[in-house]
């Protein structure tokens, strides 16, 4: 299948210039395996200038690898872990946290647009049996910033949250597959949306902002950084040739690309969610606030827009997800809502 | 630790040009994530080719996850896979087998210099208590070719390994980390080695010789392969921007590239062997059939190639491995001979 | 804790006497461990009977047990289990599920009153995402009769459910921890409401109505016993002096000593539920349609209750439920119902 | 099948008529479930007075269960329990163990008549490779006193072990299935074989030697029992009608039962071994130290006992085991005796 513009997903998109470059220059001479090269150092060395925290970075293959290794070190077998609705944890992973975690259980929270609510939150701990040996004892919070929904936490939402969590000695993890989208357009630090907050392990994303494959678990503690070096490897998540898997993330970080990338993406999901917004028949199911749009759309817009070669996301449902990338262009944008419009037209004028 | 010449592993090695090639190529434009791209497409046809014979193929990030993952369609969590006293899924990879099968046992063979004793096998699978509900079932095999102890078993010896599995229905796995060598030094064919002695999956190691970061799990069978779909996933395993994968196995079996490499990398591993084994203080603990080279060294000699920015992987009690690569090059082989030679030299004056 | 009169569980109640005497009968003399013994094979004769049906029996220690070894049968780690949202498997079981299956997920079907919605079920499963590796794949629907809120399914919402279920290729397990109090309240045959329906696998419960220690698994499948000889022993649930388990399910059978127990339970809980009914300051949350008798009080009714040494289980927020046993008599009902009387007269008094 | 003589486990006896009068007792009235009942509290009271210190109790169905729970709060996923190459863990419990670990490994240490030897102990520790992720971490050690073979370890034995392990901060289980026989066998105080050499978890087993279904967990630190609340619920071993198991332990202890029960079964034993040592064609392969018999016979005496009725257990190769249990008499013994006698002298004669 060829597209024209492809909105499927951020993944489409290929690897920033940067970070091809980063994996020419690793490429010199030879290196020891398994993280034990200088990129590593260097990766964690520049992990740790961004959070402004000492951090212990283990570089994984994918998101859900990310996630589930990330869930394993903060419940027993016999623990929950609070997630919304919409959790790609629970929804989008096949079971990687049951399998990484021994068969823990992801509680499912009330979320409004991808966000936990709190009261539902903290009423469900409430009631969850803390020391009651037939209940799945309270564990693990995890949370997914930007959210599957394309929204964001403020962050006094997040405090809120992660308070109810921590009074219940909850460990706290942050899915942030789309983590640099959502620091861009809250413009805080990343410091401030997680260690500062009480996060204490990240699913960091680099994939769907420019890298080629890899995401890194990064650890704000040193007990489960410690715990994790063993779950890594037993997971098959250890890169022999770690060096290049740590020199995306060092060109990464490096003058500000990962920023750079996630503006750019955004910028290009809000033309995208305004410029489709205006199409009769079109209407946006959330707000845009970072490079994913949500819409429904009447049918024969969505299939003209397909034949057409704009690859979107269907939901069924005539509900459709279209993401712009760090790589999207205004033209293509454009050639998508031209699209849309040249359906809706059509229909009108067919009606 | 900069190595004026680094034997540590082949791991150690860069990425064939040919390999990065083919990344910048695959980084034109867009492509559908998780396996739904032409390359992919492409993947699995150029190892059908390869291999005469349709395959399933899956890209895994490492070497551990190919074995772990293509053990988990061996057996249910109550079986056993019999496997090599050496094996690398049972000493090497934390207890990933175990983890991915849900906690099947590897039972471990007698085994001499790296290759399972028939009889032994065969005695064990038969006091093994088959349909006895207190014993785990006899379920797989784990062959390794070439093995952990650089040697190779030949054909007939692995047909009567699988003919004795298959006698008790077991699921046979070849974990083919160094296939490439295996296949370099027997001078056969890809299908010879796996299906048409009975393997039905394959772990294919690719990054060792030349890839960046992938290992491929070959599939002969396509009730395995539809299983595998679900659990490679669960695993964290599926590359969302697979054509990167997908590329590097592409270039790596075009135009014989994987072959010329073993190749390379086998001959250099026969003139590092020949060239220590004439040192006086060195013995070699298994013949060198592919690239890897077991030696027993005098601790002096040992000091003093590591002095000499030789990288080399200590085994405890003055066992040393040192293995060659597909970018070593004579020069290389040489400064290590002389490296070990001048350090034999020195002692012998001292003494 | 001492009670007057104890209505926390029927769990509470003690041992028939005509299954005493069948553990004295059963301790004469000696007999192969493991259910090599005449009792298990009489066991097991005596099921298939019950159940007009070739029955592979396994008796275990706990309904928990029996639920997740059953539960193990349905599915592959990555599939999904439905169930209601009152299900014990998913909120009383401390993870037994996730345990034995490998880390599947129990999906959560819209229920009311106990009953999962036949629409909410069949909607769910067409959302599954049926083949797509990223989603746990439907597997297994687990149905409790009666349910954990006191009700019964009719035969026609069970045939429905299953039915869906079925069209899925779902494997059908039923939570039958009250299975007898269900048989007695719809005055049906046990096949009628098992494998007639399509029922694959039952945790015939037998603890709650007068046995000292023991529920069975009853598989139809011959497919699903040959897996569950070796999970159960896995599972350390394989009594190696199985007689007294079976000698328990042989009385318990016998002379339809099951019916008359549940029959009992049955009419003690009705007069419960009518008795408390009718009490001011007390109401009914399900109807009763067994032994189970779930209510809303006024705290100070409660209160007075427990003073009394009525015991009772109190469910948070003014609910309770009370559960008459197989060996409650008139008077105890009475009993309690006269302290809830009591209380409520005095508290109107007070006002 | 019925037998004259049934030596073929010690769990072919019934259950003693101490303990089945407390199980009548157990039967008045009614107890919460679950633990909450007076017995349980008399169970932990009773076994913290026989094991001179706070001891937390686990009762559930079987010795498998015992051990696999009690191995599961001894180690990560990811860590490694030493055990003999005869350890019941490994070869009779089809995987419980990795099942309940969430995966450990069994690591097998070599072994003499059933007892691990110190120095292979020591030296497989010491390459076990502590601190790096490819490898599982040491974290367990289980001894099984009286060992699988017969034998028993003396208190300086264990205490060596027992120190090499602590060293390496494993944790240490005790398999005393025939923990009782054990104890009559060398006349120490079960304090001097568990605690204080520095055992954490016992498996206190009962069922062989009288009782009816019940095997106890023994954990001498709180920490682990803890977490073994909510294991043992999760493995469905929490008997909702505890008191019946509970009774069963208070009569066990009561009296010194379990001694009585085991030094005669442990006398038994000795005859039984005398008597059969001196029949030609028959030898012990280990000395007899407890209730456990194992001999090499030859077929044709093998044979004929079993056409004497006599109970036996076959081994494979003319390797016999008979165990004598509580309730054997000396009649019985000698009947076996006297089978074999003659089976050797018919066959002499037939020479």
């Amino acid at each position: 299948m060829t597209h024209s513009v492809n909105l499927y997903s951020d993944n489409v998109s290929g690897v920033s210039p940067e970070i091809m470059a980063a994996l020419a220059e690793a490429n010199r001479g030879q290196a020891q395996p398994y993280g034990a090269d200088d990129f590593s150092q260097k990766a964690r060395q520049a992990l740790s200038e961004l959070f402004e925290h000492e951090v212990w970075v283990f570089p994984v293959s994918t998101g859900t690898a990310a996630n589930a290794l990330a869930t394993s070190v903060l419940t027993p077998p016999y623990g929950a872990i609070y997630a919304s609705q919409t959790a790609h944890i629970d929804v989008a992973e096949c079971g990687a946290t049951e399998l990484f975690t021994g068969g823990a259980k992801i509680v499912l929270i009330a979320s409004e647009r991808g966000r936990i609510e709190a009261d539902a939150l903290e009423s469900t701990i409430a009631k969850a049996g803390k020391g009651i040996p037939s209940r799945v004892q309270p564990a693990g919070l995890s949370l997914t910033q930007a959210t599957e929904r394309g929204t964001l936490y403020s962050l006094d939402q997040l405090r809120r949250l992660i308070d109810i969590g921590k009074r219940s000695a909850l460990k706290i993890h942050m899915d942030g597959a789309r983590f640099a989208n959502a620091v861009a357009a809250l413009k805080v630090k990343p410091a401030d949306l997680t260690w500062r907050l009480g996060v204490d392990v990240l699913s960091f994303g680099l994939t769907k902002n420019g890298a080629m494959g890899v995401d890194a678990i990064v650890c704000f503690r040193q007990d489960m950084a410690e715990e994790m070096r063993y779950r890594q490897r037993r997971a098959g998540q250890v890169y022999s040739k770690m060096r290049y898997a740590a020199a995306q993330i060092v060109a990464y970080v490096k003058d500000g690309l990962w920023l750079s990338n996630a503006e750019r993406a955004n910028a290009m999901g809000r033309r995208l969610g305004e410029g489709l917004a205006r199409v009769p028949g079109v209407k946006l199911d959330e707000p845009v606030e970072i490079n994913q749009v949500f819409l429904s759309m009447e049918e024969p817009i969505i299939a003209d827009m397909e034949k057409a070669g704009i690859g979107l996301g269907r939901r069924g449902d005539g509900h459709v997800r279209l993401v712009a990338a760090w790589s999207s262009t205004e033209a293509e944008i454009d050639t998508a809502i031209a699209a849309a419009r040249a359906a809706a037209t059509k229909g009108k004028a067919a009606a």
